[in-house]
C-alpha cells in the first residue's frame, strides 16, 4: 500500500524530473552526492517518519505535555523519533561535513525533514527549532559561540529556541521590553556576558528534558547609561541565552534564569511545548548575582538583522509544515475514498446494486481534486524556493545568486503564506470527504487540520506578509524583484507556446500582466496608507498566481514525460498531473480576477470602517 | 459591557424593523402577543444563556462524556442549564398552549434559542433534538403517542434523539438494514409493536441521564414475509423506540433493548454525547422476547418522508447553530481587537508613540467587517426562512402560504450550507484577529472554530445540499420554486430604485439573471451527470447571491432609518450594516462571476478525473 505521509512518486517527479537536483552534484560542495545519495536520505527520512514519528502523532496530541515537579513531561515515544532522526545524521543533513553534515542541497533536505513534519509536525518542531537557531548562529556568531552552542545542536545534544515574542509584543516586536544589562563582572571563562530581564512569549520549546542543554536565542534591548532602551527595532540586539550555562569545556554546568512559567495549551500542535518564559527574576542566581546570563551575537543593535537573516530559510519550512499537512490529510483522504462504499451514481435508479466506493461520486473527486491541486502546487512552491536557496548559496556566478536571492525574497512571503491558507483548505476537505468519521479523533485528519491552523499565525502573521509582498518586496530595489519574478513566470508562458498548455499560459500571461497594472495603480494611489490597506488581497492575488505558474511548470513536465511513459502507472501518474493543472486554471486562478479588480479600485471598504460602526 | 454571546440590538433590527414580526401579532395564533412579550422571552433567553450555558462551554469542551458502570456522565452544569431552559418554558416557545407551549413565532423562537446555542452549541443540542423528535411526531404521529412521548418531551420530561445514520448508511439512507419485524404480542396495553434489530451511528444524544426517557425515532425496515426489505427509500418506515418502555399510565417502565455501544469523540461540540447504539442484540429482553420494542409512526414504507416533514426547520437549526457560533467568535474578536494594543499606523514611523488598539489596523478592521457581513449576512437568512415558516403555518391566505412554502423549500439547503461554510470562514478570522492569543484553548474561539466544522457535514453534507438544489429544488413544480425566488430579489432590487443603493440593485440583479441562464445551460446539457457535476459549485454560487439579497434588504431599512435615527449610538449601528452591505457588494459577490463562468462551461474537470490518476 502506498504511504498516507507522502508519495515518493511526487517527491521524485519534483526533484529529479522538474527541479533536477542531480544536477547540483557538478558543484563542488555536493561533489559527492548522486541521485542515489538522495535517494538513500529519503529512504531514511521515509522508514523513520513511519516508524517512529506516524506512530505517535495521536498519542502526542492526546497526551499533552504538562509539568509534574517543574519539569515537563512528554511521552516517551517523543524522545525515541528524535534521537533516531538525530543519530541518522538528518538533522544536519544540509550542514557542513565540518559540523557534522552531509552538505545535502537545501531542496533534498526539505523532502527529508518533510516526512517527519507531515508524520509528526509537533515532534518534529524540536528539530526544526534547534535547525533554525543553529542557521542563524552560523551566519553571525563567533567561532567560541559556534564551537560551544551550534555544534552540540547539530549534533543533537542541545536543543535550540527563538525568542522573539513577548505577552505584549507579538507582531509588533519593535516593542520588546526584555533587558540585556551589560554584566560588570566576566564569566568564569572570561567572556564577556550580560544579564537579561524580561517575559518572552510562544516559545515552542521553551522548556523540556529532551535534550542536554536548550539554546535560547533571545531579542533584548540593551539600556544606555541612564537605563533607557532605543525605543523601536534599532534598539534591538540578540543574545544566547542558555537554560545551563556551559564550563569551560563546554558542558552544560549552573542552571541559569531561564523559568518556565507557564504552558500555552493550543488547539493542534499540542504536542510540542509551547512556553512563557521568565528571564531573571530571581528563582536562579548564577554566579551567585540576579539576571539570566546571556551572550551576545554579532553586533549590538542589529539583533533583528541577525534573527531575520535566517527567515527565509525558517518559513520555507512552515511553508513546508503546512504543505505536508495537506498532502497526508490528502493522502488519507484518498485512501479513504477509495474503500468507503456508499451510494450509487446518479443515473443509478435500481437501489438493489451495490454500493460505490465514494471516489466515484463527482462531488468527491472534486474535493480530492481540489486538494491535490493545492498541496502539490504548494509543494512545488516549497521545493522551488528550496532550489533557489541552494542557487543562492551555489551557483557558478555571482549574477546567478543574486538573481537566486531576488526571487526568494519576493517568493517567502507566498511560500509561508500559500500553504497555511489552502493546505489549510485541503485538510477541511479531506474531513469533508470522511464525513462523520472525519470529524472524530478516532480517525486522523481533524488533527491535520487543527495543527495546520497555526501556520497563517506563526512566524508573521497572514496580514504581516501582505505587508511585506506589497510593502517591501515589489518596492526595494527598485522593483527588481517583481520584475525578476515576471520574467521568470514569462519564460515558463514562452515554453508553453504551441504546445497543448498554450491556453493556460495564455491566461496566466493575461494574469500577471494584469498584476502588474496593479500594482502601478497601488503605488500611484500616494498614501500609503490607500496602497497597503487591501494588502492581505494582494498577497493573496499575487500567491494564487505564483501557483498557476507552479502548475504550469509541472504540466509542461508531465506533457514531455507522458509522451514516453513506459507503463499505465506512469501514465497514470502525469495524467493526474495535467488534471490538477486543469483544475487550477479552470476552477482556482480565475478567482483571481476580482481580487484584482478591487485592488484596481483602490477599495477603501475596509480603510473606511469606523470603530464605532462595528 | 455589550454581550459576547448574541448582539440584542442585531435581533431587534433583523426581527422588528426588517422582518416585521409584530405584524404577526394580528393573527389569531399569536394574538396574545405583542414586542413585550417576544421581548421578554429573549430577555429570559438571554440570562439564561449568559448564566447557566456561556459559564460551562469550555469545561464542557474540557471534560467530555464518559461512560461510568455503564452511564454516561455528564459535567452537572449540563443538567442545571437544560432544567432552567425547560422550566422558563423555552423549549416549548413556539408550540401550542395545548401542548404546554408559549405559541411564539417561529422566527422569535429561533431568536430565543439562538442565545444558548451561542452560549453553548453542544449543551443546546440536547433540547433541539428533543424538539426536532416532537415536531416530526406532531405531524404524523397518533394521539395517543402524542400523549405518551410528546407532551413529555414538550414538558422537558423525556429527551429525543432522531436515529438514521447507521455505520453503512449516511448520506446513503437508502441502504439502511435496521429491521422492524411485527411483534406477534401485542405489548401489554395492547398496543401494536414491532421488534427491532440493528446499529445505528453518529446519534447526538442517544445515551444520558439527563432525562426520564429517551425517545428515539428510528428509520428501519420491515420484512416482507420471507424476510426481505424493500431495497432502496421506499422500504423505510418510522418507529417510535423508547429507551425505557411506559407502562400503561406513560411512566417509564422495563429498559428496553437500546444499548449504547461507544461514544465517537469529535473535533468540537464535544459536550454532546454522539453514540453508536445497538438495538436488539439481545442485553435487555423486554417482555421477556428478543428486540428492542418499537411503535410505528404514520404508515409504515413512508418514514423517510415522515422524517423529512421535519427537515425544513431541523436545517434552520442547523443554519442558525453555525451562524451564531460564527456571531458569538465576531463578538469576542470585536472585544478584543478593541483593547489589545499592537502596533502603529503606517504613517507613524515614531517608534515611542504608544501602540494602537488592533482594531486601528486596517487588515483587522478588514478581517472583523468579513465576519459582520458573513454573520449578520447568515443571520438575517435564517430568521427570513423561520419567518417564511411562520408565513408558511399562519398567512391568512392560502396562496401566501403555498409561496412561502416554495420559498423555504428553494432556501432551505442554503440555508443550511452557506452559515456552515462562511460563518466557519468567520470564526477562523476570529481565531486570526486574536494572534497566537486565539490558537490557545486559554481562549474561547478555537472552540466555535471545531464546534462549528460540524456544520457541514451533519444534516446532509454539503454536496448532498449541492445536489438538492440543483437536482431537485430547481427543477419541482416545472421550476417555480426558483421563479419565486427570483421574484423576490427583484422586488427587493425595485426597493433600490433610484436611492443610493441602486447600484448594488443593478449588480444582484445583473448576478441573478445570470444564475437563471446558467441553469438554463445546465439543464440543456441532457446529461445529469454533467449537469450535477459541479452542483456544490452552484450552491455556493446561489448562496452568496442570496445573503448579498440579504445585505440588500438589510441595507435599505438602514438607509431608511440612519435618516431618522436620534442618537449617535443609532446612526453608527445604521453605518455599520450600511458598511457590511458595501463589503459584500465590494468583496464578496464579485467572487460569484467566475464560479456562474465555470457552470455555464458545463466545466468537467472534475467528472473527467479519473481515479488511477490521483
Amino acid at each position: 500500500m502506498p504511504s498516507t505521509i507522502l508519495s515518493r512518486r511526487d517527491l521524485a517527479f519534483l526533484l529529479y524530473e522538474w527541479l533536477d537536483v542531480t544536477s547540483l552534484t557538478a558543484r563542488p560542495r555536493f561533489a559527492d552526492h548522486s541521485r542515489e545519495t538522495f535517494d538513500a536520505a529519503l529512504d531514511t527520512a521515509q522508514r523513520i517518519a513511519t516508524d517512529l514519528f506516524a506512530t505517535h502523532n495521536k498519542k502526542n496530541d492526546q497526551n499533552e505535555p504538562h509539568v509534574v515537579d517543574g519539569k515537563v513531561v512528554l511521552i516517551p515515544e517523543v524522545q525515541a523519533a528524535l534521537d533516531a532522526y538525530c543519530e541518522a545524521g538528518l538533522l544536519a543533513a544540509a550542514q557542513d561535513y565540518e559540523y557534522g553534515g552531509m552538505q545535502l542541497p537545501c531542496a533534498v533536505e526539505k523532502a527529508v525533514s518533510a516526512w517527519c513534519m507531515a508524520a509528526n509536525v509537533a515532534t518534529s518542531a524540536y528539530l526544526l527549532l534547534t535547525l533554525g537557531n543553529a542557521n542563524t548562529l552560523l551566519k553571525t556568531a563567533t567561532p567560541r559561540q559556534v564551537e560551544r552552542f551550534v555544534k552540540p545542536m547539530l549534533a543533537g545534544e542541545f536543543f535550540g529556541t527563538m525568542c522573539l515574542s513577548e505577552p505584549q509584543a507579538g507582531s509588533s516586536l519593535s516593542d520588546i521590553t526584555t533587558r540585556a544589562v551589560p554584566d560588570p563582572v566576566a564569566g568564569p571563562d572570561g567572556e564577556r556576558q550580560y544579564r537579561l530581564f524580561g517575559n518572552k512569549m510562544w516559545i515552542s520549546g521553551g522548556e523540556h528534558e529532551l535534550a542536554g542543554n536548550i539554546v535560547h536565542l533571545v531579542l533584548a534591548k540593551i539600556p544606555d547609561a541612564e537605563g533607557r532602551a532605543i525605543p523601536g527595532v534599532k534598539g534591538i540586539s540578540l543574545f544566547i541565552v542558555p537554560k545551563f550555562v556551559l564550563d569551560a569545556d563546554g558542558r552544560p554546568g549552573a542552571r541559569n534564569d531561564v523559568v518556565l512559567a507557564g504552558l500555552n495549551h493550543k488547539m493542534g500542535n499540542r504536542g510540542t511545548t509551547n512556553c512563557l518564559l521568565n528571564f531573571g527574576e530571581g528563582k536562579y542566581l548564577p554566579d551567585g548575582r540576579a539576571g539570566a546570563i546571556g551572550y551576545l551575537v554579532g553586533q549590538q543593535h542589529m539583533g533583528l538583522a541577525n534573527m531575520f537573516h535566517m527567515m527565509n530559510e525558517a518559513r520555507i519550512g512552515v511553508g513546508m509544515g503546512a504543505t505536508v499537512l495537506g498532502v497526508t490529510g490528502y493522502l488519507h483522504a484518498l485512501d479513504y475514498a477509495r474503500t468507503r462504499l456508499q451510494g450509487r451514481h446518479p443515473a443509478q435508479k435500481d437501489p438493489a446494486q451495490p454500493q460505490l466506493p465514494i471516489v466515484e461520486h463527482t462531488d468527491v473527486r472534486r474535493m480530492l481534486l481540489a486538494q491535490k491541486a493545492y498541496t502539490e502546487g504548494a509543494l512545488a512552491l516549497v521545493l522551488y524556493s528550496a532550489r533557489l536557496v541552494d542557487e543562492q548559496r551555489t551557483a557558478p556566478d555571482e549574477a546567478a545568486r543574486e538573481r537566486a536571492g531576488m526571487l526568494l525574497d519576493f517568493l517567502t512571503p507566498i511560500t509561508k503564506s500559500w500553504p497555511a491558507q489552502w493546505c489549510l483548505e485541503a485538510n477541511s476537505l479531506a474531513i469533508q470527504v470522511h464525513g462523520g468519521y472525519g470529524y472524530t479523533r478516532e480517525y486522523n485528519v481533524e488533527q491535520f487540520y487543527r495543527d495546520n491552523r497555526l501556520n497563517a499565525i506563526h512566524e508573521g502573521t497572514h496580514g504581516i506578509h501582505g505587508l511585506d509582498l506589497l510593502g517591501r518586496k515589489v518596492t526595494i530595489q527598485g522593483g527588481a524583484l517583481l520584475r525578476a519574478m515576471g520574467e521568470e513566470v514569462l519564460r515558463t508562458v514562452d515554453k508553453a507556446a504551441g504546445t497543448e498548455l498554450q491556453a493556460y499560459a495564455e491566461q496566466l500571461s493575461q494574469v500577471w500582466t494584469r498584476i502588474l497594472e496593479v500594482t502601478q495603480v497601488l503605488y500611484a494611489a500616494g498614501d500609503m496608507n490607500k496602497t497597503l490597506a487591501n494588502a492581505s488581497a494582494y498577497l493573496e492575488a499575487v500567491g494564487h498566481t505564483v501557483i498557476a505558474w507552479m502548475w504550469l511548470e509541472q504540466a509542461l513536465v508531465a506533457t514531455a514525460a507522458l509522451a514516453n511513459a513506459g507503463t499505465d502507472d506512469e501514465r497514470n501518474f502525469y495524467r493526474g498531473k495535467l488534471q490538477a493543472c486543469r483544475y487550477f486554471y479552470r476552477w482556482e486562478l480565475p478567482t483571481v480576477a476580482p481580487r484584482l479588480a478591487l485592488l484596481a479600485d483602490l477599495d477603501t471598504t475596509a480603510l473606511d470602517m469606523q470603530d464605532e460602526w462595528f
